[in-house]
């Protein structure tokens, strides 16, 4: 079994309420990771809804979750024939760390319809190539969740800005223990990278409000590769915008966060 | 009183129990206009809030409103110090239409905060230049909603696309009746345009899924300038991005909506 695995597991206990555990393996700091918060609730609105992919997923987060015991409250909205609607609530040790609303649909069911992209996956060096370009210092090599996800980017947080290019930051990821990625592990994913706002401003705790990932292919390659872009930063707050594509070209996930300043 | 005020009046009847109507006023065909639904969801959320400006907002459409009395539950998730999060439920004859997520704080708190911005609002001619390029035709002149918000495109629909251009639409919006916009009448601003991929699809109905609004910045003039944008259409599914500028340069929200293809 996967550690992404392993740590999701969840049990239900009664009619809409799951348990299960973070575990300390996904930790940035002492805290954990929230793109795997998320995961562990998505874990039980799985476990509820007939539809077996998650189309739109949104996350509150409402106070710093911690290793340990969480229970997760899931509540079906509706159930659809093509969308099911759930509400999900993560608590731990009975405060609400984390609220969810999720659809889910089956990204299977309409292959054949009209097609029109516009834009593509960021160009990097095959991941085997781009080893050589990761710095110690990415992701802080002390952290737990640096030793879940592998991540080589395209270039490191400390290379300087030309003047007026938005902050960016790609490259490519995959668990560390080999597990496959699907879609349950998008959210994760989508929070893997460490906050691109760190090439304009010093680094510190990023509280995340809000993050919202819209899952729209499954994924088929060992590697995803990313690219995750911040414009805006004022008044406190700022957005980052990420997109997940397949080895193949494909995307496979758009994600956009509300976060406040680094503090 | 102005008519988006009137027609998103709520009464609390109850402990997080608010009535309300949805008038036809807002109606696109039979229907009415999404972000006008969750603008009278968010009409009581904000009555039961203590923080003032919407900070993100995420609206699941459930099942298509239609003209008449509803009545909105919220639940009060959290009342925090900086951000307050509270959930709302929408319903007409005892259906739920619309689930909302929303946190909200202050913007007027971080002023003073560092500020790094890439990207600019779309170029425009001034909103009164810019009314010999709004052909008839651009919003259907037999819709309601029509009549509530006057748009200046600074471009067509009908014209083509260029090569590789990723469909977009940009223009002037303001209420008809003169309204001054605010946080509050965002959610229904950055809904207003057609759905961008009618430059690319034949028009149809286009079914949200879920819409998401990130509420930057307060509104100070009385019109406001917008940029929609489709990059990914495919897999039946679409999403469609928005930014909302401020006449003076300000960004004063983000948008992005998971939809169906035309139907």
């Amino acid at each position: 079994m996967y550690e992404f695995d392993e740590d999701t597991v969840v049990e239900q206990v009664g009619p809409g309420v799951f348990t299960g555990r973070l575990t300390d393996r996904w930790d940035i700091g002492s805290v954990p990771n929230g793109g795997y918060v998320l995961a562990v609730a998505l874990a039980a609105v799985r476990r509820t809804l007939p539809a077996p992919d998650p189309l739109t997923v949104t996350v509150h987060y409402l106070r710093p979750a911690a290793p340990g015991p969480v229970q997760v409250h899931v509540e079906t909205i509706k159930i659809g024939r093509q969308y099911s609607t759930a509400s999900a609530r993560l608590l731990q040790n009975g405060k609400e760390n984390a609220r969810v609303l999720a659809t889910y649909g089956d990204l299977s069911a309409q292959m054949s319809a009209p097609t029109h992209v516009f834009g593509a996956a960021p160009e990097l060096p095959p991941p085997e190539a781009a080893t050589a370009q990761s710095t110690p210092g990415f992701v802080p090599p002390a952290t737990a969740f640096g030793r879940r996800v592998e991540i080589r980017p395209g270039r490191t947080i400390f290379d300087p800005l030309q003047p007026g290019e938005p902050p960016e930051l790609s490259g490519w990821l995959r668990f560390a223990d080999g597990r496959p990625p699907d879609v349950h592990a998008l959210p994760v994913l989508v929070d893997a990278f460490p906050p691109v706002v760190f090439r304009v401003l010093p680094p510190g705790w990023v509280p995340t409000i809000e993050l919202t990932v819209q899952v729209r292919a499954r994924p088929v390659s060992e590697w995803v590769r990313c690219r995750f872009r911040t414009r805006f930063i004022f008044g406190g707050l700022l957005e980052e915008d990420g997109e997940v594509w397949d080895e193949n070209g494909t995307l496979l996930a758009l994600s956009r966060q509300l976060a406040a300043l680094p503090r």
